[in-house]
């Protein structure tokens, strides 16, 4: 690259908590700069928002509209490169189709959309503009996520016959969206959520880390999808049994009420040949299963790791990389594919590694199914594909 | 008590697995001592069998029915007290309900019959001659899965929501029965196990676990059953949704082919106000998680333990007790138990608690509701009660 | 073996603690039977304590002395075959050589004696009457602390540069022997424990773990003992410098107020080639450390372990084995041992392996070294040999 | 802050290690920008390292001097804020000193300089001048070490009384700097790494932390240094007693030929009334021990954490902060307070924490002290203060 990326955002104001994470990972490689943004509904709260991150005034805008019109009348040399979205769901699909026509490539969070056809509607959207669409299903970012995802698609393990992943949570045990906790009220309304609290904010996460790793789609499930908290509309907790295309059975729940638990995202997989666990919380640790030898424990930058591995990775073994981390890998490897398209040249493969378009389709088929899933009492429900 | 109880055992000759397990555990505690047995089918394998545990050699017998009659012709206190059963699941109703017959209380191996029926029937022959039975759901002997019981029963988690119960082995991912490993042999093999293998064998204990802790059954379930390795006719994984009366929802999952995975029975419960976790791999350590302040570490013989845990561990915190001391954890309150019965008295009400021909019956229905709920399109099946 | 070996006891009475383990121990595998003891100074409570044990009141003497005069007058198949002593430690030595002047076979508690010199001449005794004398530092009984010692002579790990044995407890934190709590009270105590309380009591155990897994003396230490709790003369803490003859350089330390850590001795070996770690509260898992491979986790009854290890376990692999299991591999390597000499035959070699009066004697000479040690201004403190 | 900080770096051009580290952490917080830097002694190759920064090709430098005349020729408003200095040891002194010289405040890597003369006599002109200068002693910048030192100086832990941090690494076990690893190479090195490799490297860290938790200084100490890699001229390891001037007694071992251990530094803190005890590798953890109440697991951004933790904390709980995160937080408070310095105001409190010239010359008192302990035959060395 000869020169920084530049990034405007929407969404991510004062008081917001992903966008700030997205600042920090797209900068943290220094291959990306913050120019301009859109961080706020309310102008005024927009403006100061950029006045904390000692943006030109300028550039701190009232809409993404505006945003999008005034950054197209800046030169080419100043203009920004490419729109990040981490606005809360309902706002996905909009604010990245106008970005998509309007010429920018886009890096959107998760979940992609309010539903499956909407997600669909983006995908076409993305297909047809050719641009370049990344999504932040940031837990495949994890060098040894990768490291899992290389053991299995070279046979390491033999035919996967067994998938367990788990993400509980417990930060909505009670109903703090009442309260007026922000991350809890718009999780928790389905004008602004979509169809599914808990399936939809950190199930996908799940079911996107099973099809990476596993390099398989889910292709029946069979939910029980519960809201515990009183007053809520939204699912807060969810139990799934799955299948995989390849024949692979598996367990996949996430739970919102699951007091004290954090972040704590865990998959299994088993095969003929052997098996792997890794944890989120724990993250530069990945477990490997053998039928007759030792458990070995291959750690992040440490021996016997693939190239994939080595090249998501910032430091020596022991000196824990975490959460923002993974989060720029997905960043470094979008920033890496757009210089290529902006400035020619092919990126190297491994960079070309980051969730697109079609994980967000994934995703909104897992969601609407297993909402369709609990609400039936047929055994299976299949997951478009 | 005034003398040890004397106990017979049927099964657990040479080769055996569990036998001596269940020797070790009755012995454990100096108050019982195994004076006669019926060790193997096979009369001369018995009689050595007898031999290595320098046993009497009038009484080691050939048959189970030749050892109930000839110890019955023997004076009152010389006699055998009580039966142990340790065959594979087909001999247990036949033995058990002779033993009743003969006047000899049982201590049975679990799963307690071949099916629902059998063990109700079981169960109508024990209330009939109203003597003492116990079962060998030994997970339920740790200390600490006691004071988790406690923990649930004082209120402290408030209302149960979710449980999530896992027994993840790995020793049948290879059709080993096919090599004459015994353990694998019987267990494979319809006839001698019963309608299932995985499930029966350790989905079992995962279900009695769950149950004992939350006090409250498992009122219906959606189950996945898999045979993986070819040749079987039984399950060797299975993945199941559960709920329970209390309306608690939940998973239970349990497979033979998780590659390395040992004994890797792992629960977590969550109420209204905490959680807690424990892992039977581990088993000195129980977690409490709350939603306000940190995650507490109890150990057995820790501090602030209930007196039911204090009352099943043998040394000071630190000390590991495992497997074979919770196995003689039940073995020891069945054996106050039935000293109370013989020689008068009441037992300590902690003493009273191990598991029993109804726990047994619940077992059997649990198989009987997961086998039935996999072949069946429809999601959810009532577990009998 | 033709019948079990039958064992006395001197010490163990109601309260005391180590007594009640060494009769589980010693019981565990069905080799050992309790026939008689002289289980407290006081003869009442002597009576009371074998009654509490279904021994024969007879045989449940006042005194030692008593004891052996008893039991020698009983005819040879009747007669006790050795003697366990589970004293406090000052009366270690007196009750052994009087045992072995009257022909018993002696498995003694350690530390051995009050001091070297008794050691030595304790020794000296064992010599002369060629009797089999077995000494309890029984975290060498786990199996996975044999397979740590097979690695090492196996010269895996190649030469050894460096140990660090840790073993901090946190009971003696308060002056709890000012509140009668009886183990405290004679461990604090120089007439009735010797020099050191911490050092002798635990420090002993760390060092014959690091000489017992490097198969290498402590050739020169540098000690610095602290007496933290007022009012006591004993030290209740030390942190030592060490030096193996082999030429590793170490750390030994041992703590008794270290709060709410129980018994967690922990030691780590590095060598040229490898390095392991073992834990004693989780003994059923084994590090192997390598430059160039992951790390591997061995576990008891796992894959590749040796067949030392395979011949000390009793269970399938996920079964946890504890403390009473390793303390009962030295009581039946004993009892195997005794057998061959009072019957005849080889003792297989793995079964030879167990603590003996040259294990007494290294700890009294590491005691002693330590003690020296901190009371000198020199740096480096020779451990007589 | 009304606008971003600007740095200048002397070291970390290619093949660098901790410049890089020293970026990532000076720019997450989007506080502090890279303007300029002389990144090698080479000038070719600083202009290279430059331009992969994307950097003004003006303002990369062939050498420090000529860095620090041009960007004093600059206006106000462009000229670099602050210097960081990421060289080997032996060129810290020099270039901060200059830089002192020329007015810039300074960042500089540890160890401070080559040895405790040079050190006091950089202290003396950190004070001449009146600039800021800030160490990164970066473990200290983790939020749960900030809580360690919080909850001792609390008087939670009651008086200390021990302490125990140990800090091994393997990745010297062989002779790698004779195949060229720069990172070894310059270590092993006397004249570029001053009196010690093993200690000066990772031992003052480990003095640093039990230091900063503790709030005391190691008064005292007894060393055993080893070089264990044969054709080394410096120490590989060592081991170290402590006392504290506050009557703590404890150990302090480094080691850099541990096979397989990363930078696995840890210590645990016993006071009278509880203990402490983290671990860099899993940092986001920090255990709480107590004499009477199961031990509590705090963790980062968990509940009943310090001001000061939060404040050091960017992610909600579960989502791992690392080590870049941790070095973050000492330029971040470094640069909150320049910016009041520079433009007025009072830094937040908390923000005042970060290591200064005084943490660097307790380290090299420190190095000195265990060099002078190792070669010497008396056994307590003081530590200058």
């Amino acid at each position: 690259m000869e020169r920084k990326l530049r990034m405007g955002m929407v969404g991510g104001g004062r008081d917001a908590f992903i966008g700030g994470v997205h600042r920090m990972a797209a900068g943290l490689d220094g291959l990306i700069e913050l120019v301009c943004g859109a961080f706020s509904a309310d102008p005024e709260k927009s403006r100061l928002s950029g006045e904390d991150l000692f943006l030109d005034p300028e550039r701190c805008y009232g809409t993404y509209a505006e945003m999008f019109a005034a950054e197209l009348g800046l030169p080419a040399g100043e203009r920004m490169d490419f729109v990040s979205i981490v606005t809360p769901n309902f706002l996905h699909a909009p604010i990245a189709t106008a970005a998509l026509d309007a010429g920018f490539p886009v890096m959107c969070d998760k979940p992609m959309t309010l539903d499956l056809a909407e997600a669909r509607a983006l995908a076409a959207k993305v297909e047809s503009t050719g641009l370049l669409f990344g999504l932040t299903h940031n837990y495949t970012g994890y060098p040894l996520v990768k490291e899992a995802r290389h053991r299995v698609a070279s046979g390491e393990l033999g035919a996967i016959r067994k998938v367990v992943v788990e993400y509980p949570q417990g930060w909505l045990a009670q109903a703090i969206e009442k309260d007026g906790q922000k991350q809890a009220d718009w999780r928790t309304d389905p004008a602004r959520a979509g169809a599914s609290c808990c399936m939809g904010d950190i199930g996908t996460h799940a079911e996107n880390l099973v099809e990476y790793i596993t390099g398989t789609a889910i292709s029946e499930l069979c939910a029980d999808l519960t809201t515990f908290v009183p007053g809520r509309t939204l699912d807060d907790d969810g139990n799934v049994l799955i299948r995989l295309g390849s024949g692979a059975h598996g367990v996949l729940y996430a739970s919102q009420v699951s007091i004290d638990e954090e972040n704590d995202l865990r998959i299994r997989v088993y095969g003929e040949k052997g098996g792997l666990e890794w944890h989120q919380e724990e993250p530069n640790t990945l477990l490997m299963k053998w039928p007759d030898r030792p458990r070995q424990v291959l750690r992040t930058s440490g021996p016997t790791l693939s190239d994939t591995a080595a090249l998501h990775t910032r430091l020596p073994a022991g000196h824990p990389e975490g959460f923002i981390e993974a989060f720029a890998n997905l960043y470094r490897n979008f920033a890496l594919c757009l210089d290529c398209r902006l400035h020619g040249g092919e990126p190297e493969p491994h960079y070309s590694d980051f969730p697109t378009v079609w994980d967000g389709v994934r995703g909104m088929a897992f969601i609407e199914a297993v909402v369709a899933s609990s609400q039936s009492d047929q055994k299976w429900t299949p997951v478009a594909s």
